[in-house]
């Protein structure tokens, strides 16, 4: 328990020094999104500040200007792109809390859920499309090939996530591919125009690039695992969503793979179930606490932020990379 | 109602007489939407082609090959253009009838009705992003403006449509703001990307926008119409859709200004209703009948139209130029 509590708060230290050292971007950001949606239907603004204003932790957007910083850049373009990154995301998270018909996103009310679905699908494409516009304005056909592939990969995760829905047969490899399209493209795009911006070497980019994809997976895994594992959660006092919505995410797969027949019947039975109640998913954690899923699955992400931080190899050492090493153990050690 | 015959006679060889123009030009945009959704998963591939295959008029694409046809253009990039139409278009289609909850397309089951509304979404979200992906690899920057300007304005007209939803007060020149962003401006991109891979002068150019735009506000009010008016629907066999979203189409408003007092109240407790039946629409329509709602709603079209003739008078006469006259025509004297 002590050990627990000392590792939350040196990543609480390290999340505050990242966007303490990253303060004056933000606000510029925060500016520039405010600018894009200014003259939009009051619509489309309420709904886009009440998502991009809820409390996220920023990470992708973020990681643009980290990046750029420790590439040495000091020019202002890192700003618009940033925040393309940032409405892009927003639009992936939008049309997500249709699909999954959520009702909460950051432990607040989601916007499907205060609004509507048909709000949240209309403002999202909307954005999507304002992305693409701003980079357009922006003028780096670089920059415009990196988020554009990153932007169909990401959609194309979504429908392989989608298909995968209550396929107990999705094997690890499948789960990998999935958050590599719909998770680690994004944090990968968001990097390696932190070093486009910059005019660094190819393989500096390509640094960036790997850095971002494989902190994107390991992020994802970490997200996928708190679903499961989060303190509410293992105190039994709320259900994980990605259970309830027959997501193949690694606990899952993992969990199941050791199993027993008995238990893998069981576990068949549940995900099978049209609504998956308390029980269930506690009757799910009992077995992955008995075959070490949580453990496990911190260990794999733990191996992808491993490969993170090797990828920052080729730059010389810094206070920014320092910073930026810091925040992949802060993105894996979190526990919340 | 031999009149009506004859005009229908007239259209169907209108019609043909386009497709049958450029039954090469649909092959080769076919293939190319075939190739770039191969290797995606496959109910990306099962639901595009479901809509794509469903029978509509593909008036956008047709719209980029005839453009540049009549400014002599002998090349193939309008191929690639006019699949990035479709596909723009298609992303739409499938966002909208999640939206409206739509069963039915071109009479057909729509697609998130034989799949569902999560898989209708993100496969849209995937050729939207897979358009713009396209439109870059093919280069030209100026098509890419044109087009990313156009897909902002859609999804801010979608949204402007949906903020009017069961608002009696929305008058015809927000409709017409509306029906502008959500129809018009892919018109107008359709045909503008016609003349741009053709390198004509600016102004024949912006007399394509020009064109593109009057057509699709033509197009538009012609399609509210029919919501109301087509055969089946003044038979009584079925409701229109627009009443039952409660959508402040063209019909509607001018019906609703027309009203006295206490039809007035009619159309308000009927559109302010849940469930609107087809005593109410039957109910409506018989005050549209009172106040030659259809006629004027015509009229109107007929206007558009003429402007979107006139926009051509830049071109010289030519066997292109009739066609695409006669296709004005029959879009706007089209019964279904």
């Amino acid at each position: 328990m002590k050990v627990i509590n000392l590792t939350r708060n040196k990543q609480k230290n390290h999340l505050e020094i990242f966007t303490e050292w990253l303060k004056s971007d933000i606000l510029e950001i925060n500016h520039a999104i405010m600018n894009c949606l200014a003259g939009s239907e009051s619509l489309i603004s309420d709904l886009s500040n009440h998502i991009i204003n809820s409390g996220g932790k920023r990470i992708r957007p973020l990681l643009t200007v980290a990046c750029s910083k420790l590439c040495g850049y000091n020019g202002t373009r890192h700003v618009k792109l940033a925040s393309v990154i940032e409405f892009i995301h927003t639009a992936t998270l939008l049309h997500d809390d249709v699909v999954d018909n959520s009702k909460k996103r950051r432990g607040k009310s989601s916007a499907n859920f205060i609004w509507d679905n048909k709000s949240s699908i209309l403002v999202g494409d909307y954005l999507l499309s304002k992305a693409f516009r701003m980079l357009i304005n922006e003028g780096s056909i670089n920059c415009l090939n990196i988020i554009s592939k990153a932007s169909v990969k990401i959609s194309h995760g979504e429908v392989k996530q989608l298909v995968s829905v209550k396929n107990l047969h999705t094997n690890e490899s499948e789960y990998l591919d999935i958050i590599h399209h719909k998770t680690a493209e994004l944090f990968s795009a968001a990097c390696e125009i932190g070093g486009e911006v910059s005019e660094v070497s190819f393989e500096k980019k390509r640094s960036l690039s790997e850095f971002g994809n494989f902190l994107g997976i390991a992020y994802q895994i970490i997200d996928d695992t708190l679903d499961y594992f989060s303190n509410a959660k293992t105190l039994g006092k709320i259900c994980g969503n990605d259970l309830k919505e027959g997501k193949m995410s690694l606990p899952l797969i993992i969990c199941f793979k050791r199993c027993n027949k008995k238990e893998k019947k069981i576990v068949e039975y549940i995900i099978l179930k049209d609504f998956i109640n308390q029980n269930d998913f506690l009757k799910v954690i009992e077995l992955m606490h008995k075959y070490d899923v949580q453990e496990d699955c911190i260990k794999k992400a733990k191996h992808f932020s491993l490969m993170a931080k090797d990828s920052l190899g080729i730059f010389s050492d810094s206070s920014e990379k320092e910073k930026l090493l810091n925040l992949v153990d802060f993105l894996t050690y979190r526990t919340k």
